[in-house]
């Protein structure tokens, strides 16, 4: 069976740029799956023609309008009906595609995804679910904003669908999945974090109990569950501080001439720790909960990053994670079910 | 005016090893200060003893009971009165000492101190405010942890204090103060986070809106609030990316041979760069809203981070932070006061 991806061409801050170069090199890459750029015509077929590449597995959808990146999502919902990030949607919608990828307007994706495509029975609403690097592999986080505040049963289905998610993509029957809390024995979590922790413990996920902010780093969880503020504010954190690591690592490098020559002599080095820890490799998070296979991408993501998304949706696709979910949703949700 | 500090000496996961030789270490610096070591007369001699110093600035003061790292506070509140954290204590509230430093468990330290000490008027609960590194600086965050839900007005009582804290502790007459929250625009925050910037914006803080999680770390900021459950996990988180990056950088440099070679060519660079990130000097958060300094060490610290604490309440206790706390805390909350 041949599959085909929706790319929202124009969104993100760099649009088609980006999108297009990154689509090329994932043909290259995987020349079975199907890519369909969305968006102006002729700025698509333009980009193509810079490239000097044409490819049999590329080609273009035209949607005249494109969502603002600080566009209330309401109104994109409302007025942007010929946009490319809703059609590269509603071709998931009309099965001309199987997965969709967009870099664009986080709030706007959301709202537009969900009104499209639909929510999953049984699901109260979608989660945004990434990926992240940890001392011996990665983990899956989820909420990272799409919702502020969550019910215990919520926090119960974000666990549920991101097993459904790592099971099918990485062929773990069992995958490990932890609450994320605070440490002090006495003031254990707020209420709702103890009432998630009770349906965790009698459903039949592999739940592992409580983690604290440091171990979701560690590699001893494969899942980990939390609402959407406190999962933006802990991403948004780590990447803070891995920033800031790196900038002091460079400016002791380059305080004078004999610690810039040591930072050559330590090349090789840095390079290989720059690839393990590049930010790039763990684009494209997973908008779970949703009738459909919609990839969001960092909205500054440069190609490469941006071809990552590609290959998330490629994966989830192939591997039938929508079917997967729908069959798997109701066994471990049990009676808990929204 | 001499000052005089007490030493929860038994404290922490190390004990009286780690508090008896940190004291001997501060004492050498800054002798004008007295330190009392809370503890287990024969245990502390027999430390004091062990370093062949005695020095006339140190004494030690019996206490027979220990609280225990996992104890709960109830418990400890009850049945431990002659503890090495409760007599610590006592001894700031009889105006024995300017000061205490603990590294014992947290829940008992803040139970305790809150129970002995009393909050400050117009304050409803103390809240625990750390130190962090920052690209270009550092920057103090509360709550980490003293309060899992709090109100608007109590965030505004945290941003009032740390306010106070620096501006007596740096003498920055207007810190720079943010209020940690989400991105995305459509659902920013959640109603208690909205709330609290209205209270901000109408106070006389030098208040800067919202910050991201990664923002806490790029030196914008001298003040950060939040709530003591996203505090706790965005510390924690941000500690574990840290030791997970440190990790990563070891394990390539111990790659073979000529990596290794690298990293002793390189080896004074990395070590500029791991004192610049010691989080051992950041050790020593402040409990504020009480009638008296408390100084919280991390409970696995060593000598050196402990030693760093006890200059954290050495510093409070000479620029007289309480006295300041008291008479500008009414001025600064105006008509918000609780």
């Amino acid at each position: 069976v041949s599959l085909t991806i929706a790319l929202d061409a124009m969104g993100g801050d760099h649009g088609a740029r980006i999108t297009v170069a990154a689509a090329l090199a994932f043909s290259r890459q995987q020349p079975d799956i199907h890519l369909i750029l969305v968006g102006q015509e002729n700025i698509l077929r333009a980009e193509l023609d810079r490239h000097g590449e044409d490819s049999d597995h590329i080609s273009i959808h035209h949607a005249s309008q494109v969502v603002a990146m600080d566009e209330p999502p309401a109104l994109a919902l409302r007025k942007k009906k010929d946009s490319s990030m809703r059609v590269a949607i509603n071709m998931v919608k009309e099965s001309k595609a199987q997965a969709c990828v967009s870099a664009g307007n986080t709030g706007a994706l959301m709202a537009t995804a969900h009104f499209v495509l639909k929510g999953l029975p049984d699901i109260a609403r979608p989660a945004l679910c990434s990926t992240l690097p940890t001392t011996s592999g990665h983990v899956h986080m989820l909420d990272l904003g799409a919702n502020v505040e969550c019910s215990p049963e919520q926090l119960l289905q974000f666990g549920v669908m991101a097993s459904i998610m790592v099971t099918t993509r990485e062929n773990k029957p069992q995958p490990r999945v932890g609450l994320l809390n605070i440490g002090e024995e006495d003031i254990k979590g707020n209420d709702v974090v103890k009432k998630a922790a009770v349906l965790f413990r009698n459903s039949k996920l592999n739940y592992q109990g409580y983690v604290e902010g440091n171990e979701i780093y560690t590699g001893d969880m494969d899942v980990v569950v939390c609402d959407g503020f406190v999962g933006n504010v802990a991403l948004k954190a780590s990447e803070g501080v891995a920033q800031m690591i790196i900038h002091v690592i460079k400016e002791e490098f380059r305080r004078n001439m004999l610690t810039r020559l040591m930072g050559l002599l330590a090349m090789p080095v840095i390079k290989a720790f720059g690839r393990r820890m590049d930010h790039r490799i763990y684009n494209g998070a997973s908008l779970l909960g949703l009738n459909g296979i919609v990839i969001k991408s960092h909205g500054g993501a440069d190609a490469l990053g941006f071809q990552y998304a590609i290959a998330v949706a490629a994966h989830e696709a192939k591997s039938r994670l929508i079917e997967r979910m729908t069959e798997d949703l109701n066994t471990l949700l049990g009676e808990t079910a929204a």
